[in-house]
């Protein structure tokens, strides 16, 4: 049974475990990440990110990434199932390659990382480091959420940052620390595939200095309540810009059970593109056998 | 900030950073021991297990085992607590130090490991180690107990192996399975510095070849509901002995939603001895930057 060298990494408390795999020899199996994942039996994480390089790895997706980013991020889920982006895990990414040695800034400042939904830019930040998530979009049909311990169905705004999540504004800090989300909320209608539920409350006031600023917990579908979830972070200040209107600021605070994050709404011929930053940290490194 | 270099143990999912330090030169202060044990933040653990050798340990306990055990266990709860025993942590010290080589067995077969309880037997058991927990009483005065999902309260039985444990019987698989555990169960009167408490239902047949069967979940004061405890274990099954009476086995077989454990009672000349065996893993080693 093989040695396995890992590093466990954070950002606002959303865990992974890290493996470095340059000439993409390990052929992880689903029952081997949720063994890693377990947070008892194995390492303990919220998912697996296997470092690949592109030029050695035949996944459509890195290969698609070849000449554009030089490493592609193999993401898995806890559970073991494929996953496309992660606005967390991608961070401490770009701080392992950099701290590491194994990749450095592009002329340009930018460190290109290849992921299943694309290459995303990566940039050192004030706070940590800043992913451009891509062009967001309103998708319509917005559901209303029922929730335990939160009276009447609330209205959610369905948002797309890469992947659906359905935000839901509520009016009061103790609102927010009153639900109990040991408990899926549901929809109606219920989106296909489900969605990340994100319960928001604005500041009080919303904008100072230019910067709106909302507090948020997340329900992750399959995961449960977590103390982050990036593209949440973004959905969730983006429903709020959006119900606020015009002249609502391009730039957000949301603070999460797990600590702070940034939204920088930048546009672009293409359309918004949303920017996530925050910290990212090397916690730990190991060695496991592998069973 | 120092290199700290350590182990991840586990006995049926109980898990904890083990730390040796035989010459006692780690100071390890109560916050430390909580990002140690962060599931997030930090390596993410039950406890942590600090082995001092007792001739270097200024612990009234460890000076008290000198002679009679080699090893101190310094047993810190994840919240960085003092606690005296743990019942699954102890397996993984003897794990830990036969497989390092740091101890051997002595001429009867027998590893002393000195406690905050006293000076506890270990032995190599065919399903890993067992321990001998000491004698176990009843302590009178037995709550009335209520738990989230479990119509109307159910008479509990106080016993003591070291700490104070409640014990349920119910009569169902279905019973033990719907009870919410992500509340704390209430406990009329509340003993003074509360309890743990174990639900349990009886197999059927309860006897199978002079082995009593149960199933258990526990709620562990100041932790919820965990996978395993280990004198939680020992007390469900000298309660269902208990309630079975005179001709009731001295051998238990108990599944925890963390594995399985066996309790055996002895008889001994200072009153009846409980031992309590199961698994114990060493997952994977690493090193940490102390904070």
């Amino acid at each position: 049974m093989p040695q396995l060298a890992f590093t466990k990494g954070q950002g606002t408390g959303n865990d992974f475990v890290v493996l470095a795999d340059p000439d993409d020899e390990l052929d992880l199996t689903a029952a081997q990440v949720a063994a890693l994942s377990d947070r008892h039996f194995g390492v303990g994480a919220d998912g697996v990110l296997r470092l690949v390089r592109t030029a050695a790895s035949d996944d459509p997706a890195a290969v698609a990434a070849r000449g554009a980013a030089a490493w592609f991020m193999d993401y898995r889920n806890a559970d073991g199932s494929l996953a496309e982006m992660c606005g967390n895990g991608i961070r401490v990414v770009a701080r392992y390659l950099l701290d590491r040695a194994l990749a450095e800034l592009d002329e340009d400042g930018v460190l290109p990382i290849g992921t299943r939904a694309g290459v995303r830019e990566i940039v050192p930040s004030e706070d940590g480091y800043a992913v451009d998530l891509g062009v967001w979009r309103l998708s319509g049909s917005d559901p209303v959420v029922h929730a335990a311990d939160l009276e009447v169905g609330r209205p959610g705004l369905v948002i797309d940052v890469g992947n659906p999540h359905v935000v839901v504004a509520l009016a009061r800090d103790e609102e927010l620390d009153g639900i109990d989300l040991g408990r899926a909320p549901t929809l109606e209608p219920a989106p296909p595939g489900g969605a990340n539920v994100e319960f928001v409350v604005p500041a009080e006031p919303l904008v100072v200095d230019g910067v709106g600023r909302i507090r948020m917990r997340v329900h992750e579908r399959g995961s449960g309540e977590t103390l982050s979830c990036g593209t949440g972070v973004a959905a969730a200040a983006l429903a709020i810009r959006h119900y606020a209107g015009d002249g609502a600021p391009d730039e957000w605070r949301v603070e999460v059970p797990g600590g702070r994050l940034s939204v920088h709404v930048e546009a672009r011929a293409d359309g918004e593109h949303v920017w996530l930053s925050g910290p990212a940290e090397l916690v730990y490194s190991g060695t496991i056998t592998l069973g």
